[in-house]
């Protein structure tokens, strides 16, 4: 047997079929990929927690470099905190959270950055603030394109920056950005009208962030940018293959599926659906890269079943075989799972819980 | 404030949004939908808890009439067995869950019914079965048009049968059929051709089992079917709004989501995103129903906004303002959640426990 197949058959055997797989030797070197694009370019790296939600794997980013984090969801900074994390970023508008009185508590326990791009936002973040008795550190969210959260205008953020300026428990500390690929020409027109314009204020942002893995490819173009925060470069995906930004072999996360059903000799069956990669394609074809055989197309998810087209293949999987699948989208796959079970060496090491799982809130 | 006011309100403080939530009184009038059109075709009933994964509700289902339940996954079944629910059929082929000898374990502590469409899944059964020395009653799975798992021939089917009835480990119990929605007739085509083989075999099927929420409107066409497992009816969804089975007043469980950025008159961004209501779109435009705004649509996901269009409307949401979404598809939605906010008149009455959330074994 063959070290991949021995690795199968322990996966099988401890786990069973769908299980996500880690390699440790392939995140420590995208790991250490990603902190040295941030320190060529001369910005921080604050990672995205989102796509590994782990304090492990959080915590293996700071020692190798990274200033601290970037987290999407109060319930994620929750739980990093409590692993001891303390330079915590909150890249979105809090408002669930905010008003239930678990954004106070947190702030309470340590000084959080938060994001905002209205004043509701704001009032609220003040409550919160003044609950914890501890000022909060507001960046403002603009939006040169993504068309997502942010202000569309600068005036608009500095009309947010003057509100902060006025209130006892909001501190101005920056700017979120997150530019389209191709729009960080636009990013800096921006973010000069803005600049001039808290010159005027006589204020300063602290923290100039931009985002995204793909955006690695940018990093270093704007002028005054002082951070990075990336998600997926972690373990990469089929999206980042399909960006240029990686390779198979650079994917570190897998999901191991059984072949369950062969009803003919075209099409085959997966134990791993939607329920596991999610119906989410990344935009690309198909939903997922099969490793062991690459002219298989998985065409179809119901919740528990991948529908395996075999006809490109020359050899075809039998039931009972596992394969492994690369998913497009790795951040939502992680978010399907309590635990990764991490592999190193091609052996099953230990398993991780996925700590920040499914926090809505 | 109104009592729909009030509830969101309630929801805010106690759990932040985004938040599940599910119409006890709904959930009462579709359970006794679902068991009358099955006591009127003459069919018993066994639901399929893949849309609430929740033994509370199975047992309200059970108590209403169905004869047991149906479950997709080993770890469902578990979950359901712990419970007390002893009548389970398990309806796709176990192949992660018998080699690791998970399906032992739970075949030692109550019989269950299994799936086949392949003989390395009876091998499997039959090597489980020895191991928890309790003979297995199998299925076997018909596939009559859907494409999916399943035998595309009666005489596979009846060549399985065979290999069953040679196995002192298994026993034939009966057939699963999953009829395409305008496939009934082929189904009992191919059903009647099976049923000729079985009596030449001198064997009977207990269990002819058809599914399918869609499919009541079907029910009892299929001469021999003794049972129906539907799932969805329970809660309903837009994907069942538009089939015509049920109105936007028989959907029990919705998102409650914050409104938290307006950058335009135009847009808008909800806290709940692909993390929450999933990327499946079950076929349908857009993301989801907005019962406080029909005439905006949720035009995309990322994994923690919903992006909003509201050109359309005349009234629009203000930043803080809190929507409810009827999922286009609800059992991948109930999955991205631990637990379910139960309300009843407009009350908040307790949370549930997805207790089978997330069983991908």
């Amino acid at each position: 047997m063959n070290s991949l197949d021995s690795l199968k058959s322990s996966i099988i055997s401890q786990f069973g079929t769908p299980c996500a797989v880690i390699d440790l030797d392939i995140i420590k070197k995208n790991i250490l990929r990603a902190q040295k694009i941030c320190d060529v370019a001369g910005v921080a790296n604050r990672p995205h927690i989102k796509t590994h939600k782990s304090p492990l794997l959080a915590k293996m980013q700071i020692d190798a470099g990274a200033r601290g984090i970037t987290c999407q969801k109060l319930g994620e900074a929750e739980v990093m905190a409590e692993a001891g994390i303390d330079d915590i970023l909150i890249a979105t508008n809090i408002l669930g959270a905010a008003k239930s009185g678990r954004l106070a508590n947190l702030q309470k326990r340590l000084p959080l950055k938060v994001c905002a791009d209205n004043q509701i936002s704001l009032r609220e973040y003040s409550i919160a603030a003044k609950a914890a008795n501890r000022p909060l550190d507001v960046l403002i969210e603009c939006d040169t394109g993504q068309k997502r959260a942010g202000v569309e205008e600068p005036k608009e953020a500095a009309r947010l920056i003057q509100l902060i300026l006025k209130d006892d428990w909001l501190k101005f500390t920056g700017l979120l950005y997150y530019p389209p690929l191709n729009g960080w020409e636009d990013t800096q027109v921006f973010h000069n009208s803005l600049t001039k314009m808290l010159d005027d204020l006589k204020v300063e942002a602290k923290i100039i962030s931009t985002g995204g893995t793909p955006n690695f490819a940018n990093i270093g173009k704007l002028t005054g940018a002082t951070e990075h925060r990336a998600g997926t470069c972690i373990f990469n995906d089929m999206m980042m293959v399909e960006d240029g930004f990686a390779q198979i072999t650079d994917c570190a996360f897998r999901v191991f599926t059984s072949v369950v059903s062969r009803a003919n000799d075209d099409r085959g069956i997966l134990d791993a659906g939607s329920k596991t990669l999610t119906s989410d394609t990344g935009g690309l074809q198909g939903y997922g890269y099969i490793t062991e055989y690459p002219e298989a197309k998985i065409i179809k998810f119901s919740e528990e079943h991948g529908f395996l087209n075999l006809t490109d293949c020359t050899k075809k999987p039998t039931v009972g075989e596992i394969v492994s699948v690369v998913p497009n989208h790795v951040c939502v796959a992680v978010n399907m799972v309590d635990q990764l079970v991490v592999v190193q060496n091609k052996r099953v090491m230990k398993t991780i819980p996925v700590a920040a799982r499914g926090m809505l809130v």
